[in-house]
């Protein structure tokens, strides 16, 4: 059986972590985090077999052999440091993934950390989330009936993609093979500009004057954009600044929408309103039929 | 003991004439639908002791005493025809109320039919709803904990404004006595802006050509839009059309956040992102707070 260490249990690499030690598939999970205080909530809450600082990975990772997993679950652009502190004591054959919500620019990272992309590098998403965040947030079922896209491109070994492919599988979810900059363009869209508007949103309301009244009187609409602002902003941070230009894009093609939107309401255009208004049931219908398929 | 007779029993009317039916606090609650199919439903699923056609509705309100009450609970712009069919037989003292999100339009619609606004008129919002629209989507507890916003403006009957304040009041609700003119900018921000935004960006994503893709990698952030605009189309092209000033100052304000956000990811300034995220966690930590001591 192989051993699994996971760098950074917070919401998604401590689920994943616990989702794998319950499966009974793997003979040892490590988690590995900045602070002891994690640490203490790791072990309490069974998210892992042992929990050990950053100083304590060149030590751990010397003790894995082939086929054994790290997962890097950090936020997207602290991923070459963390490559960098596993670079040279990470022994052959060791398959190492991550879960970053951007692949190209976690792909550079590894670049500039071993000149090449690794055979034994497969980069990952699980597309799984909640806009909690940090290690009481865990659950091991959270990737449970979700997909993973994994992006190895040309470099990494078909053992390898074999290996997260099982990994990804044994929690639950179905696993995708994609190109990292059509992963970029996708999940630019379905998540990341989502998120982009969820916030420009709350900002806008919450610098408001009435902004108090304006929350009290908040029903379904405003309240899930809330929800979606919760989500950790340093996380968010980083991923907007790591998927820019597909961000961008996606934003000229929403505000173009907008735009349409706006028109029709401001020209009191009944019927090119109810035009948009139902496409959107169209598409809604679209989104049930595919994610009720599976 | 009062009768209640409600126009129009989709999700809202007949959630409150399911309410108040239930509550035994009325005599007799009659159903007003254009279609007798809809009729069928409602005695089917108990929303109304009687049902009946928009044809009956003369003979039925007829039969109403002082401090009885007629809810119009229809699509924002056919308030005014369902005031000029109320209004050559509606006895006196009979309490009218509505439905309507936007308030300014429906107390217009009134002045139109009657002249001024009768004393017996008392215009307001419960603020609750659901992406389901429909006499099958019923939930009699659907207004349990909610607010209520009643805009009497200067014409009401305090007799009125009481009346209607008990049917609330009976089916959980808390009532608000508000400024008609401030409802339209409050909830043109809370509810009206974000409809708007969901369903442009539904609109946004469903034109591109990988739809198909998308869609099935939408997690959270795209799927709650999908679900705020699968709100009903005309009842939202009618808010849209009835609150437009207000809805196209939010969306000015909104668009300059938007832009601010957009900038801050084109210049990749990353101290100014980290500060509008972090706000965003002031603005639900806000809303928690407000939503929480109730």
């Amino acid at each position: 059986m192989t051993t699994l260490l996971v760098i950074g249990t917070g919401l998604i690499g401590g689920s994943l972590a616990m989702a794998a030690r319950q499966s009974g598939r793997y003979s040892q999970v490590h988690a590995i985090n900045r602070s002891a205080a994690t640490n203490e909530r790791v072990l309490a809450l069974g998210v892992a077999d042992t929990a050990g600082l950053y100083s304590d990975l060149p030590d751990r990772v010397a003790t894995l052999k082939a086929n054994d997993i790290v997962v890097a679950a950090v936020p997207v652009r602290a991923y070459q440091q963390v490559f960098s502190l596993l670079k040279d004591d990470l022994p052959k054959g060791v398959v190492v993934t991550d879960v970053g919500s951007a692949k190209a620019v976690v792909m550079d990272a590894a670049r500039q950390v071993w000149g090449e992309l690794p055979e034994s590098f497969v980069p990952g998403h699980p597309i799984a989330g909640s806009e909690k965040s940090g290690v009481e947030a865990v659950n091991p079922a959270l990737f449970q009936q979700r997909r993973c896209i994994l992006t190895p491109g040309d470099s990494a070994s078909s053992e390898a993609i074999h290996v997260v492919t099982e990994l990804w599988e044994t929690v639950g979810s179905e696993v995708d093979i994609m190109d990292p900059l059509h992963h970029d363009e996708v999940l630019g869209a379905t998540s990341h500009l989502p998120h982009v508007l969820a916030y420009a949103i709350v900002d806008a309301l919450y610098t408001l004057e009435q902004k108090s009244e304006i929350f009290r009187y908040a029903a379904g609409g405003f309240r899930d954009f809330t929800r979606i602002a919760e989500s950790d902003p340093v996380m968010w941070r980083d991923i907007f600044l790591s998927n820019r230009e597909a961000i961008l894009s996606q934003l000229d093609n929403f505000e173009s929408h907008l735009s349409d939107l706006r028109s029709a309401i401001n020209n009191a255009d009944s019927s090119e309103l109810e035009i948009i208004l139902e496409r959107s049931q169209g598409a809604r219908k679209l989104f049930s039929d595919i994610h009720n398929k599976r």
